[in-house]
């Protein structure tokens, strides 16, 4: 069973346990797999405590900042990948995200959560996480329940 | 199939590989998913060698330091999940934790390993570790067996 | 289901997504599972852009870097994994690796990408990739394939 989550992020993590929840809720026991179909769209587990996730976007701030002069050879040029100019087959709505691609080392495309009797086995405090390392973007998840 | 592992986690590193093993040597061959529902508690596959673990203890604590005045706005204050004093709603057991919460970005919530005929694929050098990231503390992890 | 992608690495990314795509070409909907066995080979999904690939090698080398003195305690040394004459039964072909398994922290085991009528659904821009982080190898990739 499959479901796609419809969702326009505009902020670093967005809660969608509820919206898996709802998928999974009439199932039985089993696995359910949640996986971001984007490059720059990462999914995680942790609590839902807005000054971790604070810390969380100073903690990628200071590990893979973001870009200030792309296109210079400057002390401020951070990622290869942000040199437009150098690169081929440049979608038209690229953007500089370079950071975004090194951010995405510190998450994950996916999330496998067990359901036990229609609900999620998550613990006490874990809820699901769409992590948005772009700006604000319109997305999709894909969901995908296993019975076992 | 399910099957949860209890343990009392004294160290960073514990080799749960045996717990694991036993629980799908009576299965054909399918998937094991082996999933943590605690947000300091992760699962990850790695070489059992001891000075590995430390050069990941050393790794940790020079990446995500521990927080050692948590309340004051000094220089030793490293996040602010650990100003307790600013937030709502904190659990009568709460630790100093924003390290560990950091630290969850390097590990998994879940490992997956195939296995063939009740066996993990694992390779010659992998084993499968729950990695506890905050002090000593009793621990369940949630394993599910998928036949394929 | 399941097949071993094997193959020779020569080089930091591999794309092995048309391994992949051929392995579940004649399935319906389900689930690919993809699994490195080597404790210093991972498996990530990301954009198969070669600056990009060039931005995860400089942040591998600023952020784990490769030990130039391993059996010296002196500045350059790095890693206690690379002090192999502390070490018990190291194997006949070890190697000055303590780096590689450092870096395995921001890569994975395994991905799980869902399929869809013999598909992967990977969206317009995710390529499955192997990852060494060891010299060129003889690598095994186990991929499983479950209906559902």
């Amino acid at each position: 069973m499959r479901r796609y989550i419809h969702l326009k992020t505009d902020k670093l993590f967005t809660d969608i346990t509820p919206e898996v929840s709802d998928f999974i809720k009439d199932q039985g026991d089993g696995l359910v797999h949640v996986f971001s179909p984007h490059t720059t769209l990462a999914i995680w587990l942790t609590e839902n405590e807005l000054l971790h996730h604070a810390d969380v976007r100073f903690f990628l701030d200071a590990n893979a900042p973001i870009s200030k002069e792309p296109e210079g050879l400057q002390k401020n040029t951070k990622y290869l990948h942000d040199m437009i100019s150098l690169r081929n087959d440049v979608p038209e709505d690229e953007r500089i995200n370079g950071h975004s691609h090194i951010r995405y080392l510190f998450f994950n495309s996916s999330e496998t959560i067990p359901v036990a009797d229609g609900n999620l086995m998550l613990g006490e405090w874990k809820k699901i996480f769409a992590v948005e390392l772009d700006p604000v973007r319109q997305r999709k998840i894909i969901c995908t329940f296993t019975a076992t």
